[in-house]
């Protein structure tokens, strides 16, 4: 067991209500040049705080996780401090597994606090995915809303925190789910009307769910192999919410009635705001509560797939 | 401590070799679609691994700290597992401190490897710095070359590995170092030849040194206190080799010649390679040997400053 205690936890998503056949997606409007991925963040993160009854100041590590950074440089986790804590010298730093970088992040706190590294962390998850997502790949672009999620956790001596964790990447699946454009592989400089999907998200998202069927029941079932865990012990299963699909994958495992949480209808794919947004407004809803023993999990681009169980 | 003992490591460089005032650089040649980077992370990690006489099945974990991704999605390491490692579902994710990504790194790692969460990790530094440089600003474009380093480390019983670590990140100087353009905040859509700079690297160097001269004596004599240890008791330091000022930060520290480790004339400012390139380049000069107490420090875009002391 990696320590760690939820202190509290905060989430918001676009601002624009958009309906779909399988539901509704939360959007910015588009604009080429926006703020809006920080404005979430730092919403997010002020409202953890306030709920937790604490400072910035009471924080000494700043963790941003997530798929698309706001600019190259800096970093996005000292973009989100300049705006909730300049001048308190706090450590920042992003962590980038995609769509599962808030379990990576957490996997990383874990240790950092078990070793005595950090004592208290933000981690902040999100995506301006409106930004890129490409209304040409109908199968793709409807899936998907802008939002955020924070967690503030710390160390501590109850017996709460990481149970497991595990992560695998299949990097066969590496051109499954991209963006090629707007780093070093592809300039901005090349950008025109005719290659401008080069610099969008394209997704083949039959492929995905193909590797995610194959891999994922054999990761969950390790897992709880290997932490002597049966499926009934966890009180409920947080996927990451990918697509109207994410109860195939966990078909197998036999879950009870009311196991499974499944927003996916109710507000898309978060791409890294989903895990943490689902877990998050599932503690508000008291569908999840202290003392229960969750499971973190999902695919990202990579393909990465993430397990974590995590005892609240 | 946090046990950590480096099994091998390697290094490279930019093919073209230039001539600057203050030294030599190595640099690719500009090509707006590319695969330097990648080709560079793939020759460093498999150096690494020749050398330490293991295969890429003997690593369970695949790290990559760099400032410049390579593509917005997928992670950039899981783009280098492809290269190296398909099929074997090694973890991969990327951590970003900017041009202190390997200290960050090794910061992480250490505390999942003392935690029992990996045994043995591959991280992977580099960034290709010519793709986004701007020849207009001199004060910046001199300094840079391409590079790329490898370290491959493991949990070990031994007293070696992370003896003290801090990491400070002060945002009012967020600024002073960035690339606006190309991610969230600024579209590849909106370049055009008036605004192209806003895509290239933008810094102010004088303003950088001001924080760096305020915060990193600071930073050094709190981690020789906290540490109880003495600026003797290094028997060598390893800047961040960022400009021709390196030794000018840590003055007041009243070094012994020979202490300083400087290649900056001799490669330029690797970015986040820097570190980690000069480690690996000092380990094979013998000018750092086995048994070693070593500090890694440097300040990075954020701005942030990192600092370890590392028992080899």
């Amino acid at each position: 067991m990696r320590h760690l205690k939820i202190v509290s936890h905060s989430r918001t998503q676009g601002s624009e209500k958009l309906e779909f056949q399988d539901g509704t997606r939360y959007r910015f409007p588009y604009q080429a040049l926006n703020d809006y991925q920080l404005q979430m963040y730092e919403e997010v993160a002020q409202e953890a705080l306030s709920r937790a009854e604490i400072t910035i100041q009471d924080i000494d590590l700043i963790v941003v996780g997530c798929a698309g950074m706001v600019q190259m440089i800096p970093s996005t986790s000292a973009l989100l401090q300049e705006r909730i804590g300049k001048g308190t010298g706090i450590p920042c730093f992003d962590v980038n597994s995609t769509c599962t970088s808030f379990v990576t992040a957490l996997d990383v706190v874990g240790s950092l606090l078990e070793t005595g590294r950090y004592h208290r962390a933000l981690v902040v998850s999100g995506d301006l995915v409106s930004h890129y997502i490409n209304p040409a790949q109908e199968e793709s672009y409807r899936l998907f809303s802008d939002g955020a999620a924070a967690f503030i956790v710390e160390a501590t001596e109850e017996e709460v925190g990481i149970v497991y964790a595990s992560q695998e990447t299949w990097s066969e699946g590496a051109h499954e789910t991209e963006i090629r454009g707007g780093l070093t592989h592809l300039s901005p400089t090349l950008w025109s009307e005719d290659n401008a999907q080069e610099y969008l998200f394209d997704m083949d998202g039959f492929a995905v769910l193909k590797i995610a069927m194959r891999k994922l029941p054999k990761m969950f079932k390790r897992g709880l192999q290997e932490s002597g865990l049966t499926v009934d012990h966890l009180d409920k299963l947080i996927p990451h919410q990918a697509s109207p699909a994410l109860s195939l994958v966990t078909k197998k495992l036999k879950l009870k009635e009311g196991q499974l949480i499944d927003y996916y209808a109710e507000f898309g794919n978060m791409v890294s705001a989903s895990i943490p947004y689902t877990l998050s407004e599932a503690l508000d809803r008291g569908e999840i509560q202290e003392g229960d023993l969750v499971a973190l999990y999902g695919t990202a681009a990579g393909l990465t797939l993430n397990l974590m169980f995590l005892q609240l």
